[in-house]
């Protein structure tokens, strides 16, 4: 049979547009229905200087207020949405965006949990991104270390990628990578932070709070806080591990650039609180085995140890914790930022599964 | 005819009922079909220190960069959208938060448009923020100032609101109000706001541009810089105003506390770049209709009249600007934030009559 060379090139091109039309499913999945999105400003304080306003030196201020300290809020709740949300908090020189759009251009947390019946609630903490007014006063200065970033957060030992690592080899992605990142407009404090996702919980009447590494701290004093917190998930968390009275661990040394990790007593009575909810904790690959030289490897190994550590104290007191290392379940090159990497779907998977086992997803 | 009293209570049940569930749409309406949406950073610098990154001495600035004043975006894709999306930009003090949830808890038009048809890409401009990495230092201090800006914005002359103002007079909603500012991470500057919402408009390949306050100047120097700005639209337009060569106006006195108020000078051949779109401008009420000692009112009295002696000087070059002041069409009480007040929906059937009218929402 002969095939006439029209036909060929009809066929070519219904290929082709069958083609653009999947990699734009792909990218885009099916639209999202959202029953309800919006934002607000929530927790906070205000501060009152003495005096009257005066309209005529309305610069002066005498009798005006300043409001800081809260965090901002970005939500949407999908159409059937489960009982409780996700309540995103991210992590040290990041905002909100972290569980946007991943720097290669696909979907976040924000979106996959969306399209798996969640609503999302996504904070920029006091002090940080849309939430800048700080009680404080700060001095941000461009500082050249981006560099450090990307091996800090183990993308690689730069220039090196680490092989395997699921994160981006183009130059667009790791710009993006770097962009994303927004500085304090204040010091970062465990405690505000911690208000402010509280505050958020009150006003929702109750989530699950999922915290990304330097999140961790103020997550778990929202747990003692504040019942409402249904469970806490926890992304490399690192400093801000809480222990009973008497049970504090010793530090763990390590070669980590910001040296050897210390735990935090408080009361039995405030711990015993965090039995109260599940939590899980996951990380990521290339952390060291055992103490290393590798300044970045042994960081995360000391944050693993601890964390390991505080889940053993939890579980003691009958709570209900947990830490998964992500390569002990098969699931390798992970960086700082599971959520985000090129295998966020499995990541993703992995949590919906924890979820489903605690009764979350209803 | 005799009623038995079930029935009554039945129909009594039936109207209740139907009138929550009314109140329950205007609130939150039909869900929101979202095609795709995303974040990403756009535009902005990279410096390189000298030297080579030494792994070793990570926290050394040598051979590592720093990425800044780009700009924050967040998008929402309608399904079925219109050609052209809005790229809404923020006012001084403000971010993307301005064009989101009212302080009361309405929709705004980042809703409001997503329910037209319209593509919605909110920025955070460089140095403001979730774009908060700027390649200039900047202290941030917490300022008494908020029944300054409650004044300057025109919700009223405090601690009294104007009567009729659209701006609701509950605490929460002012609290909110204030809570939404956000303080510069680096100095402002309309140049390279301007750089970033070109870059966006290339990247997206096309827009129609709605600005507020100061993000007016960046606004006029994106439509010269980009002919893929397809409209401008502007509410409140103070500073940045550019005319041609030999035509500036004189500086016009103001008691407000900004002082006079001046142009700047561009050439003849990039202020004709402006005539190449559609251009509309808006003001709320409460701006004096001659010189007054009344500072706020004044102050605006002269950015309304800039705009006129502008859109006249445009026109006279081919061009199509409009000033519309809302009170001289019967909409009365707007504040600074017309798409933001109690009257924002009709706020924006103005603006939508526009759109049609420019051929702009199809």
């Amino acid at each position: 049979m002969k095939i006439r060379p029209e036909i060929i090139l009809i066929a070519a091109l219904l290929s082709l547009s069958s083609l653009q039309v999947r990699g734009q499913q792909q990218k885009s999945g099916k639209p999202l229905m959202i029953a309800e999105q919006g934002s607000f400003a929530v927790g906070g304080k205000v501060n009152l200087t003495q005096g009257v306003f005066d309209i005529k030196n309305a610069l002066k201020a005498d009798g005006q207020t300043f409001h800081g300290d809260h965090a901002y809020v970005f939500y949407q709740l999908p159409v059937k949405a489960h009982r409780y949300p996700l309540v995103f908090l991210h992590g040290a020189g990041q905002s909100k965006k972290t569980w946007e759009t991943t720097p290669d251009g696909r979907e976040g947390f924000q979106n996959i949990f969306l399209r798996r019946g969640f609503g999302v609630y996504l904070l920029d903490q006091p002090r940080r991104g849309e939430a800048g007014k700080s009680m404080v006063a700060a001095t941000v200065t461009p500082t050249a270390d981006e560099q450090f970033w990307f091996t800090q957060f183990r993308i690689g030992n730069y220039p090196d990628y680490f092989p395997g690592v699921q994160f981006p080899k183009d130059a667009a992605s790791l710009e993006q990578f770097y962009r994303q990142m927004t500085p304090n407009t204040g010091a970062f404090d465990a405690s505000i932070v911690s208000e402010s996702v509280s505050a958020l919980l009150d006003k929702i009447d109750g989530g699950i709070l999922v915290a990304h590494s330097q999140g961790g701290g103020p997550g778990w004093l929202t747990g003692i806080k504040n019942d409402k917190v249904k469970a806490i998930v926890a992304f490399e968390p690192y400093s801000g591990f809480v222990f009973p009275e008497g049970e504090l661990p010793s530090p763990i040394a390590s070669t980590g650039l910001f040296g050897a990790l210390k735990g935090t007593e408080i009361s039995m009575e405030d711990f015993k609180k965090l039995t109260r909810m599940p939590i899980v904790i996951y990380y990521g690959d290339n952390i060291a085995a055992s103490p290393t030289s590798v300044w970045n490897q042994d960081h995360w190994r000391s944050g693993l140890e601890m964390a390991r550590l505080w889940v053993k104290a939890i579980n003691k007191h009958g709570g209900d914790a947990q830490v998964v290392h992500l390569p002990e379940i098969g699931i390798k090159g992970n960086t700082h930022f599971p959520f985000a990497d090129l295998n966020n779907l499995e990541v993703a998977d992995v949590l919906s599964a924890w979820l489903k086992k605690k009764g979350l997803d209803r």
